[in-house]
């Protein structure tokens, strides 16, 4: 068995452990922000870990009404700018704490006066050292260069910087994720049996939305890296804008479905997918698929503990966690079929060095 | 004759035109920025309008020092989250004014407060009565539903937009962008004679860095609109982090490869494709594809008037708009060649109202 997959089962686990410090840790980070609220903040990250950065992005201005911005590093270490980042919080996000550029843009940033937050599994990493404070992931030692339990560690650690900064973030919902996460891993013998229609897929397009749409922008990466299937991430309203021109009968989408704000955008593109006859996966609850008979559906339970009666504001909040885990073991498993080995996908290494 | 190829050959006319009332049209702006400097933007689009948004993120934090972030427009309109955007200038960018979701957008930061600039090709549409300026962009009406001058046309604005924010931007570097998009122009005959090559490709990989990575979503955008190939923007960075793994002998990468401070991370990418035996396109000045002896390169020729020894210390600051001119051609063309209409490429049309 591939570590992906391994480190991908063991996400409850992981999830568990990162919560039980991460509620105390972030204590000291609240109290903090509480004497001064940053106006401005700013997330600097690459592949995966920018993934979460794409979903704290959409996380924090919900919660918390301060707006976010996503860093072009390339402006700080090719171009030199000086950015006026007074009142800015600028937070890495990198699994080793290795990545030279975002490493690079926290470092300037503290410079110009900006506080600063590293989120990194490596406790004794350049970006631990750098950040004025320190969100540890504490997922463990990733064997697999394709980043499975530090990708859903970083949302989680996300939900407690977002908590941490007054956003409406509420503990037991978090509490319940570990074991939401065990649910969505049920679906796994469905995938082991379904990835072989895949097996010569070429290309293909995600589709996700709101908090969802950084998940569509992950399984696309984990598709490239692992299965070296040239995978597009879109948002549903992106992808009704233009790029649908080039969706075929047969064409296989992955689609992210969860209840919620976002549901009339989704089922407006099924629609859309299903007139066009795509070949279509739907990641969603029992029924999501509804609007497009055709498609496949890999079922996520909803929250443990709550009903369909009882739903929060926004009722998607805390679905991108066990969302992400059908794509996880997709990945896996087609690699797997492909004669691929997700820990190792050629020319890629753990830590990042960008030029 | 396609409309897309028409409207892209008349560029320098149309840049001529909007540079003329343009420079005069932020005069005021100007103005009201000296005595309200805002302290963050954000700049809401989607589709073409999204990538010269891109593009606008590099100048202006380049240029200006001002933190910028790209809205995530359902953050508004699906979540209804209310930002605080005190000291905040909002800038919408739309070819038609009537995009539903950036209009939406706008209109909520003006309630909150916020100062807010449209980006139109419409005078009369709903976006110019929304903004509290607008800056037009009189690019003349676009037949082609593929968007040519007027994403050239929007990078054009956000140069004046960049300026009236006291950003270093030289009047005279742009009055110079027409003819040089002229002289890029001249490589149509070749363009028209490569294109047949790429009859049957499926899937391509376009990379930029810095400047230049809007270009790259951007042709990628127009290959996926028009061509129906699925085509992915990366940034050079991005694709060496992860997506470079899908690279395989003989898989079409397309680089813009301009001179100036991303020059060595560009090098790095042509110098891996060169190893990977990618079928790769360089699109930059003679010499460009240096470090990958079996690319094709697409000539761009420099700066008009401005010598190789007399550079300004951002190289690359205005080769953007010349930049996009081979791309924007090689589209057209291979739309011919695969015997599809660019004008109107199935299940599109010009004004995007997202749900």
């Amino acid at each position: 068995m591939s570590h992906m997959l391994e480190e991908t089962r063991r996400q409850p686990e992981t999830l568990t452990r990162i919560l039980e410090h991460g509620l105390r840790a972030t204590r000291a980070l609240a109290a903090r922000f509480k004497t001064a609220r940053p106006r401005f903040i700013v997330i600097a990250a690459r592949g995966t870990s920018d993934n979460a950065a794409q979903f704290g992005r959409y996380l924090i201005e919900i919660t918390t009404g301060i707006p976010v911005s996503l860093a072009a590093p390339s402006i700080v270490t090719l171009y030199g700018s000086s950015m006026d980042l007074r009142e800015t919080l600028v937070v890495g996000i990198s699994q080793s704490g290795e990545s030279t550029d975002t490493n690079a843009v926290l470092a300037a940033a503290r410079e110009r006066g900006a506080v600063t937050v590293g989120i990194t599994n490596e406790a004794r990493s350049a970006l631990a050292g750098i950040a004025d404070h320190t969100l540890l992931v504490r997922a463990g030692k990733e064997r697999s260069v394709a980043a499975t339990k530090t990708y859903t560690g970083q949302l989680l650690s996300l939900y407690l910087l977002a908590a941490a900064l007054g956003g409406s973030v509420q503990a037991d919902h978090l509490s319940r994720v570990p074991d939401w996460v065990a649910g969505a891993l049920r679906c796994e013998p469905q995938i082991a049996g379904m990835v072989e229609r895949y097996r010569f897929m070429t290309g293909t397009v995600t589709v996700g939305r709101g908090l969802n749409y950084a998940n569509a922008l992950e399984f696309g990466l984990k598709l490239m890296e692992t299965c070296y299937v040239l995978a597009e991430g879109f948002s549903a309203a992106d992808l009704m804008h233009g790029p649908i021109a080039l969706v075929e009968r047969g064409f296989p989408v992955f689609v992210f479905a969860p209840p919620g704000p976002t549901r009339a955008s989704i089922d407006a593109v099924l629609d859309r997918l299903a007139g066009l006859k795509a070949e279509t996966v739907v990641i969603g609850e029992a029924g999501a698929a509804a609007s497009h008979p055709q498609a496949r559906l890999i079922e996520v339970p909803p929250e443990p503990g709550v009903g369909r009666q009882k739903r929060l504001p926004h009722q998607d909040l805390y679905t991108p966690i066990p969302y992400i885990v059908p794509a996880q073991l997709f990945a896996a498993h087609l690699a797997e079929t492909r004669g691929l080995d997700p820990d190792r996908p050629r020319t890629l290494s753990k830590i990042t060095r960008t030029m």
